[in-house]
């Protein structure tokens, strides 16, 4: 493999925080990074186009965006007709946010995109910390998932070119993520974390009360940072927990 | 877990005569089959109207299809604009007809819908005998993949309820499938192997020509069965090799 190969990387990019700061990371780490974003059928739209502002200001090479209708599947507040939670206690267990399978089936994609552009690093944004409670956020899944590609591709058998996953963010909190990220340049304020955000002429308007709204929030408070996301003027600005 | 949502299974059906076959074991074995179909882009789009006609006469449950646009991906004879090659003898190494990543997306896309119905057995047709060489058939990739969705879903982490997967075919020749399958009651012509199919009033014609066709005329020549597929008529029947 020769070294231009090697520093190809695909990023799944979701236009929200951890993934932009992924991005940041692997660019920092001298990757050329081709980001994907995956139109999943999400109530969240707001967030492609978020994921094609953050690839452009970060100097992504390309960014794709892949459709898969993940609404004929369902079970999950952020694709089917369920109301997403607010001002809850960030939830214990698993949350109805969850969707199925969801980061088996981006990285599958993800993988199989890299495969064909000769990149074999996948950059990922999971973190296992304030992560909600999505099992496939953790470095345990992660791992699995490595040897699962590499068992099943032509890179990673044939060709001898194993696929590696950059999960940079995985052992970090929201503040540490903020903290790196403003430190790498990243401009948060083109990020959108809402999981139920409203539709503005200027930009997307968070709703400021579901709990990826809370972990944000709490986040740039806690970095000592001036959170640049605009709410819904309704809000308080208040985290009630 | 109670018995019924043991016996619950989502079948990967293609059309073709493995899955046909797998979904005919798995309905032997008492299996409440829910049938899932993916229209990736394909080119032989004729196989979804395939799987649809096998789901009915198999007695599935159900039968859905997903669209993921694989043809964003490109990298294969199958989705992208190469031709599919003919007359080869069957290839060394993995051929131009391999579909990146392609049953690590199918089966992620399976087991979110699995969690969602509460159906924890996947069925896949795999086989790694006459399997053309597509590293994603093998049982050890099957084996990791089992791994990872149980590590990377709520199914297999906070419920309980672990995936498995059955495939039933994965160390059996052609011949043997087509036996098997015939003595559980499949109708082979209702299913579609090749690789590039003409359209025709009465259904697909094949190619007689392509590597999947040379497979499939093959098996049914040495498990003595007569073959039913519908050959374009300019085709001499005979396998050149």
């Amino acid at each position: 493999m020769n070294r231009s190969m090697q520093r190809n990387a695909v990023v799944l990019l979701s236009g929200g925080l951890d993934s932009a700061t992924a991005l940041a990371a692997a660019r920092a780490e001298g990757f050329t990074c081709h980001a994907l974003s995956v139109d999943y059928g999400q109530r969240h739209k707001l967030e492609l186009h978020a994921a094609n502002l953050v690839a452009e200001q970060l100097g992504a090479a390309s960014h794709k965006v892949i459709s898969v209708d993940l609404r004929l599947i369902g079970g999950s507040a952020l694709t089917a007709d369920v109301a997403v939670p607010k001002d809850q206690h960030v939830s214990i267990g698993i949350p109805i946010t969850y969707v199925p399978a969801r980061n088996l089936i981006f990285m599958s994609l993800a993988a199989g995109y890299a495969e064909t552009l000769g990149a074999f690093t996948l950059v990922v944004g999971v973190n296992a910390v304030d992560y909600s409670g999505y099992p496939d956020c953790s470095q345990e899944f992660v791992d699995a998932f490595i040897r699962c590609v590499n068992l099943g591709t032509k890179a990673g058998t044939q060709d001898g070119h194993p696929f590696a996953v950059y999960s940079p963010l995985v052992k970090l909190g929201k503040a540490e993520i903020i903290r790196w990220g403003t430190n790498l340049g990243v401009d948060y304020s083109l990020t959108t974390s809402c999981y139920d955000p409203s539709s503005d002429p200027a930009g997307p308007l968070a709703c400021g009360h579901c709990d990826s709204c809370h972990l944000r929030r709490e986040g740039f408070a806690t970095a000592g940072i001036a959170d640049p996301t605009r709410y819904l003027p309704s809000d308080s600005h208040v985290v009630p927990r």
